[in-house]
């Protein structure tokens, strides 16, 4: 998994069938050295658990994201967690 | 998923067989820093919703994104939302 | 998918079984800036469709790559599709 | 697999279901060149092995690193072994 | 696939189950201009086809990596093949 930052919501109107009714969030994910910049730096997750602007989350990339359901719905990106503030760590 | 903007169409006569019928587009995917430049930024993905050049859209990759044909079609990008505008943050 | 130009063919005698009579091919994928370099930017990949030296191709990676063989062979890349010359924009 | 160095705990009180007990740790994943930094050389892994803080640890990604939960738990990155010091090289 | 060179072998007394006796090989993948750097570009393969230390190899990675065990093991990535020296492009 990798950590990042939710810096807002991801609307679309025009969207593939199965979509409707899933929370998007937009996400900044943390690396060594942010400076450094990089394609892929910026996911659009899945949320489930209610997290919110500013919320430090954990994401599950590729097809264990989609593993709730059953890989019916064409998504590669969830949060399963929102990371405690005092015990992140780097 | 990751963000990006559909810059044209892809066509290609000698493809594998399955492919025929498919809408294919470039996306320039989005990274915090679009000058750093870095492989993958560029994508083709499969359009079923009907995004145009411009457009700023979700791109799903991998496995998922073969989920709407049970992966009998070898592709791993597909387009699934087209992002509204105003609502587009970062 | 992912483009990239096809610089030459790639021999193994030795390796994995079920990988023989497959044509690997070795690409160069596209990115933003060329200059920028990155891992991953060097793929091969197996072709069914002819390509060939110099061909500018659409590269599948990952499961979806080895759907035409129901994953029985170890491959993560297959060549899709040679794009058109005129309509490649990018 | 990757190679990495466990950096420390992470902890999340609200999550996913199915994470309830997993171990999840903080790795910083090993490149030529530490320096140049990029997305992704973060990686929070579950940890089934008793792996701690400062240990060079071997971690597998993407769908076969849920495969001891037969995909049940969105988890996408599992620590597989703890590398002995006096044989890593690089 | 991608292109590396073998750089010596990993041992874990510590590991996951089911990954006793599969030789592992630290990898050192090829890029367009190595000196450039970036996560991911050490790779840790199973090796079944007796390469060693200095050879040229071509590494699948992902679910298809571990194909050849129905998926029981959790490893991402296995060399599939020696590059026949003189054939090298790139």
């Amino acid at each position: 998994m990798v950590i990042g930052t939710v810096v807002g919501s991801i609307w679309a109107t025009r969207k593939e069938e199965g979509l409707t009714g899933l929370k998007l969030l937009e996400v900044h994910i943390d690396g060594f050295e942010r400076d450094a910049g990089a394609t892929d730096s910026i996911l659009v997750a899945v949320d489930r658990i209610g997290a919110g602007t500013g919320d430090k989350v954990i994401v599950t990339r590729g097809t264990p994201a989609s593993a709730f359901n059953e890989q019916s719905v064409p998504i590669d990106a969830l949060i399963i967690g929102i990371v405690d503030p005092k015990e992140l760590k780097g």
